[in-house]
């Protein structure tokens, strides 16, 4: 206890002059937010390959054994290649002694544009009443960062690590991880032989209250492209002799009367894809039940009226555990403002299925795909139909009772003075699953971004109080991780 | 006829001329295609009111009185005022005992972009093995410039124009001639009063037979805007908990199982659209029976291997005479390439229905608003429906017997030597109906532009061909026109 109490004091010191530091830390934050690396837009690469450089080039100036690892290249929709950002690990410490935390991030982000109704340019992190405005801030540069500051905090007060600390940073997250399954499989038994525990900080709060997070659904992400007449055409001077794609593609693929992919309440009803869903015990249910969550709050910060459900227990379970389509936006036809009367020759609808347990990727692949088909071979249509699943992300799902997450729970305590609330994420970190299949290390996902963060939304921020009281959190977190006794791992 | 015949001779020599003419002249068509005069983007509204000034100038310094008219405003659908591009009138001879014809033309054009698949920058005209390829070429600026050419050549001559020519060239066509009807009939009993016959050349041939056109389509276009979120969400966080407008709209407003927008194969369903339509009649079957048109190279024009109708007559009227319904495109949604995870929070569906008599568009606008706003009201949703009518235009029809088209068939036999085909136009030509309904004047739609000039769509083009003997035909038409007995008018 009174070890115990010394790091406590000793933390106090180390989070002060933590603050000192994190001012003139902020330069790392605003570098990184200005590098617009968009994972999903080829023509953005070059910028993303520059995001992982410089993430390798700090942690090496830090003192780590850094390595950006090649992982090869992507087969595009077209059926060119391109290559992948390199994966950066690093290491700080070798002590066999210690555990081994190996920390996971991502600093590739979501596309972002001016004209999609930011106040600030995307690109340009802008401090505003203690927030901080770029696309990537929370989602997942700033997370990525703290770890890193907590290190450095370590550094600066020339203190040994707790625990061995790992990084593994890669750049494709926001589009499936592509290539990450393979690198991780590859060196499960050099690179991560000697990690204890993995953690995943690419997730948010559920409130105000701190959260660890146990689940998070996956994703399989489609296109369904309808290829017609060899080019556009006018809609005055063609309509009505040609079968447009738009109709095949919007009537015909979304809702025909007798074979509905989604119905009007947008669930999904392709046959199989909701049977295989785990049912929801009463466990869960009252657990639902105890987290704290206010409704109208949530009404309040996305906008809306209404929900899809009026109780707190449905919301949250159809939020994380149940699956949901949702259609993104069709890429090909007239998007601009104005009115151009157009027949679009080839339009991709861009739709995504959230993924639970005890759903399986590779199944509903082939459901959507044979679903599809049939149904648009029924058309008769001379279009050509090409359903791609882009994106084939698993869910996962964890042990709250694991030393990792009681250890998870009293860092909170103390850096934040209350307990957090246990919850699930309805987003996808696809590695977490692969990171329990393939290495069979136990993960925790610590979320330091608030609730309000807007992550692949416009207006997206980071607040600097999570950015500084998470990055206490932290350094508490690694003084816990040393406290786990090493027969439980 | 000896006069004739002298005519004749002596437009084989002006026609000799007018293509040396037009080799200097090549600079008019170079720079006007380079103005990018897109009615339907108002970023672009500076380009245009230049394209309006560059038209008005060319005309002064040929020695016409010319008028910059001001039109007023138009109102956006946000509810903020632009100015409308200024209508340009001019007139060439006053001469009272000479008939009086009035060209109608207009310089806005189509939205184009280079990635939308030109093969060309669309606004730096690009010739190719004699084609002109540039967006506008065909629609509408060459036809302009054949007869601002036609004068020029009587001017170069020093001849005397056989009519008085009086020209009302506009800048909004492509978006419904907003504010033309107006200025139309406030100057009914001016500029238009002593005009006889307005001509109009913005349609195309439908082979390589040239063509006189005596009907058009109207459009009623309409943008269906659903409005949910304050902002756009991730769809995994969010997913499952939101009533999503994209599912509202593609879901529930284009085809919900009990309350059809439209069929499967692309018709029009909303009770009462159809109905009004003017039965085909066996004169009109036959009529079209005996047109040339070619059902391969059609299909192999545009690219497809089936067409909605296998044979000729249905083709035709569905192409001419049958209403029909286009989905364009949404706005708001996601329609980049990549894969972003959003649920968009506000999407905006533009569809339109090209108008046939005896639909009346104001009827279709109440049919379709009423329609699209019972459909959501069952829908219950949270999320916002607005409905808008951004276009409404009546269709239009000619009697092919009139003196007026009597001296076409004169012009395309005298320059082509063979008979044109009479036909109509799929497209709209809204101004057309407006001219009819206000002046009382008789009108003929002369087209020069090919058939397969890609109007609206990438590579538009205009022939050199077309170009020159179009100008050629104008100068005919213009002689033809004179010979009318002033009685007939």
């Amino acid at each position: 206890d009174d070890v115990i109490y010394f790091l406590f004091s000793f933390e106090r010191i180390l989070c002060y002059l933590l603050t000192l530091i994190l001012t003139m830390l902020r330069t790392d934050i605003l570098e990184w937010v200005a590098i617009e690396s968009d994972s999903s837009n080829v023509l953005k690469r070059p910028d993303l390959h520059r995001m992982m450089e410089t993430t390798a080039q700090k942690l090496r100036l830090m003192g780590g054994t850094v390595e950006l690892v090649d992982i090869g290249e992507q087969e595009l929709p077209n059926g060119q290649t391109l290559a992948l950002p390199k994966v950066v690990t690093a290491t700080f410490g070798t002590d066999p002694n210690k555990h081994t935390v190996c920390v996971y991030g991502h600093v590739d982000v979501q596309p972002a544009k001016l004209e999609d109704g930011w106040a600030t340019d995307p690109y340009n992190l802008t401090d505003i009443n203690g927030n901080l405005y770029g696309r990537g801030a929370s989602d997942n540069k700033a997370p990525v960062l703290a770890w890193i500051h907590a290190v450095e905090a370590y550094q600066a007060l020339s203190m040994e690590l707790p625990v061995n600390v790992k990084f593994v940073i890669e750049g494709m997250e926001e589009t499936g991880s592509n290539g990450l399954d393979a690198m991780i499989l590859a060196q499960r038994d050099t690179f991560f032989s000697d990690v204890d525990y993995i953690i995943i900080s690419d997730c948010g709060w559920l409130s105000r209250r701190p959260a660890l997070t146990y689940g998070t659904r996956g994703n399989c992400y489609f296109f369904a492209e309808v290829e017609g007449p060899k080019q556009d055409l006018h809609s005055g001077v063609y309509g009505g002799t040609v079968i447009e794609p738009m109709t095949d593609l919007i009537v015909r693929l979304f809702l025909h009367p007798s074979d509905t992919l989604i119905s009007p309440s947008g669930k999904i009803l392709i046959p199989g894809i909701r049977e295989a869903v785990a049912p929801l015990s009463d466990e869960e249910w009252k657990m639902y039940q105890d987290i704290q969550f206010d409704m109208d709050s949530y009404k309040n910060k996305i906008g809306v009226t209404q929900l899809m459900y009026s109780n707190k227990v449905d919301l949250l379970a159809h939020m994380w555990r149940y699956p949901t389509v949702s259609v993104h936006g069709i890429e090909g036809a007239f998007s601009d403002s104005g009115s151009k009367t157009v027949i679009p020759a080839k339009v991709t609808a861009k739709f995504s299925i959230r993924q639970v347990p005890n759903m399986d990727p590779a199944m509903v692949k082939k459901q959507v795909t044979d679903y599809l088909h049939s149904v648009f071979a029924k058309r008769k249509s001379p279009n050509k139909l090409k359903v791609t699943m882009v994106i084939g992300a698993k869910p996962w799902l964890a042990d709250t009772q694991h030393p990792l997450y009681e250890a998870g729970k009293a860092a909170v305590k103390r850096v934040f003075d209350m307990d957090p609330d246990l919850i699930r994420e309805g987003g996808t970190i696809p590695i977490a699953r692969t990171f329990q299949d393939v290495t069979g290390k136990s993960i925790i996902m610590m979320p330091i971004g608030g609730f309000d963060d807007g992550l692949h939304s416009q207006n997206e921020k980071m607040s600097r109080y999570n950015y500084i009281e998470g990055t206490k959190l932290f350094i508490a977190y690694l003084n816990e991780v040393s406290q786990i006794k090493k027969t439980s791992v």
